[in-house]
């Protein structure tokens, strides 16, 4: 069925019309239209949102309130979220549908979750992701990191649980702090590489190890992806580090990071250091934003849209010219999207037809505003308004 | 005229209705209601936004897009900010009215702007900004503070505007980095607190030199504040300097903060040091946010909204307990309230009648999602939906 949208801006501000067939963009340009076109009404529109870095399995959307947690180590936060989720019992689709809903609406078509694995809950939240997954199969491209939440090496059992996960259909393998929770980086990174080539997968690493320690561990990533042949197949999320180091070794770790195709993803947190995204752009790394955790036992804070993320992110460094502003939404869009490995992403002839129209005077007025009023397009058909 | 407002939830959840008279609260508590009582449907209730810190004079809001600009130096963007106003055509009235009618749909109902007084441009925003407040004056209690945004000696005839400024109705002196835009830190300090005292008004100091010479500035205007009796009367706004010293320093100054009664202001920006607002508060000094320049010359960001602002608080501290979040809900509402002087602020018997209704879950929701679906009550008459 072909379908046709008009009276749009692209994020330029040229007038277009796009028209898509076969769930792909056939045509776009100022004088696509149609009898029966959807009119955008002067919407600014965007291809589809992408969320790079959620934890869908561990939300607590749309349940009683709960309160944010203070501490002051990394143990202490895993195992208070152990308690919040051990004593809820509305199953983890029936939470993470519920976000899916607000992320769609919001103009995500696209997301990469991090699903949990330990011993003390085996593989039920990949049972259950894969049943979200099903369900939302037509809606919602949902691609899954296995992630050793409580420690890979030094929580036995769960290697085999990674591995069981990935034989199932999870797409990614997951590490965490290879230093500092497993306490043996070559270890962690060993098994997590070896893993991934023998499964043909690709791999995201968690690292909240800072300074040196988290710098030096970037290091060996590279080594690892070099060495394993997975340049390009490789995110690491967080890299806190990244912002605490001097600018001649951000240099040459920007370097390899952008040679061998490892991206890198930022919740852009504003009261720690950060990847200095402009100037790993700049060197040509894929650097991303992402959600992290929305309204979980770590934090009662986010909503899940991307836009939003987007904004935090120019806010975080404070950015404000038209190049920032865009720079900030390719975070959230075309960077998001590389990040993940999603195919035909973008508005062109024979990209995929998902796109969002947003009510509003043009990007940097999206990123102030991020307006409800969006109309979202999922392989060429227009959903109804949320 | 008596109007009561049923089916509310406080902020601690518990279910009020609120009868106001006369433009103030008559009674509020579970108990409260009447056969004609507005159905608030289980919304949170908050006492009405306040704006403690914009530049409304300089808003282009509803202009065309005007992109953000970058630069090293402070005195660059002073100067930018006079090319782009000096092209505008607009009535600064015109461009802040629509602000204005925004900011009252998101729920705030008293605002301190600042209004730039300078040579070139004499007092022709002051006029308009007296303008603008009479035809809102019974929408929005504005209050103003006359700001040498292009330095107080270093603009010879600078002194005479700003006293002719206050003789028109200008309720504040307005200062500016003492040191670092004046170059004579005594002498600025000396004029502002000289003709508030003899005006009796108060001071508001905009304050961006960092470090030790900003710290040194702080204690100066508390020495200044003691000397001139102007305790309680006195705001420093920005401060950046207080997240930049030893605690130990830190704590001194804010003793003497909390003794005199002087308030600080952030907008919590992400990529400087900022006055640490939990440590501050919990030696009792009054720390408020405020929205600075919303889509201005400075920067295009920014919305008017101050529960995002109240957000952006908790974001950049990474604040997420129950506690937390209502420290920053107290940064847009009462914290905000005591620094600009409201008198009768908040929601018991006697308190100014004006508050927000948002339709959430509660306090920690609505800072999550900042929904727009809000009615707000000014002077207890109900405001029609945006």
């Amino acid at each position: 069925m072909t379908t046709t949208f008009t009276n749009l801006r692209d994020i330029d501000g040229n007038a277009i019309g796009i028209r898509c067939a076969g769930g792909r963009i056939e045509a776009l340009g100022p004088d696509v239209t149609a009898p029966d076109a959807f009119d955008g009404a002067g919407r600014l529109v965007l291809p589809a949102f992408v969320e790079p870095h959620v934890h869908l399995d561990k939300t607590l959307w749309g349940e009683g309130w709960q309160p944010g947690y203070r501490a002051g180590k990394l143990r202490d936060y895993i195992e208070n979220e152990r308690r919040v989720l051990t004593a809820n019992t509305t199953p983890p689709e029936d939470r993470a549908g519920r976000l899916l809903a607000r992320m769609l609406a919001y103009g995500t078509t696209a997301i990469r979750s991090h699903i949990d694995v330990a011993p003390d809950m085996g593989l039920t939240h990949v049972e259950a992701m894969f049943r979200l997954r099903e369900t939302w199969a037509d809606r919602i491209d949902l691609q899954f990191v296995a992630f050793p939440q409580q420690g890979l090496l030094c929580r036995p059992g769960t290697t085999d649980l990674v591995r069981a996960a990935i034989e199932m259909g999870v797409e990614t393998v997951g590490g965490l702090d290879p230093a500092g929770i497993d306490g043996d980086p070559d270890g962690q990174l060993r098994f997590v590489f070896d893993l991934a080539v023998e499964k043909g997968v690709g791999v995201d690493i968690h690292l909240h190890d800072k300074g040196d320690l988290g710098a030096w561990q970037v290091e060996r990533i590279a080594d690892y992806t070099e060495a394993s042949g997975l340049a390009g197949r490789v995110m690491i999320s967080h890299a806190y580090c990244l912002g605490m180091i001097p600018e001649a070794r951000l240099a040459r770790i920007g370097r390899r990071l952008a040679d061998l195709g490892i991206s890198l993803m930022t919740s852009a947190p504003a009261d720690t250091a950060v990847p200095p995204v402009e100037a790993l752009t700049a060197m040509g790394v894929t650097v991303c934003c992402g959600s992290d955790g929305i309204r979980d036992a770590w934090s009662p804070l986010g909503n899940g849209d991307m836009l939003e993320r987007a904004f935090l992110t120019a806010y975080r460094f404070d950015w404000n010219t038209d190049e920032d502003l865009r720079r900030a939404l390719g975070c959230a869009t075309h960077q998001a999207a590389r990040a993940i490995g999603l195919a035909d992403y973008g508005l062109h002839p024979g990209g995929r037809a998902d796109f969002v129209m947003i009510a509003c005077d043009g990007p940097g007025d999206a990123l102030c505003r991020r307006p409800a009023d969006r109309r979202v397009v999922r392989r060429g058909q227009l959903l109804p308004a949320a």
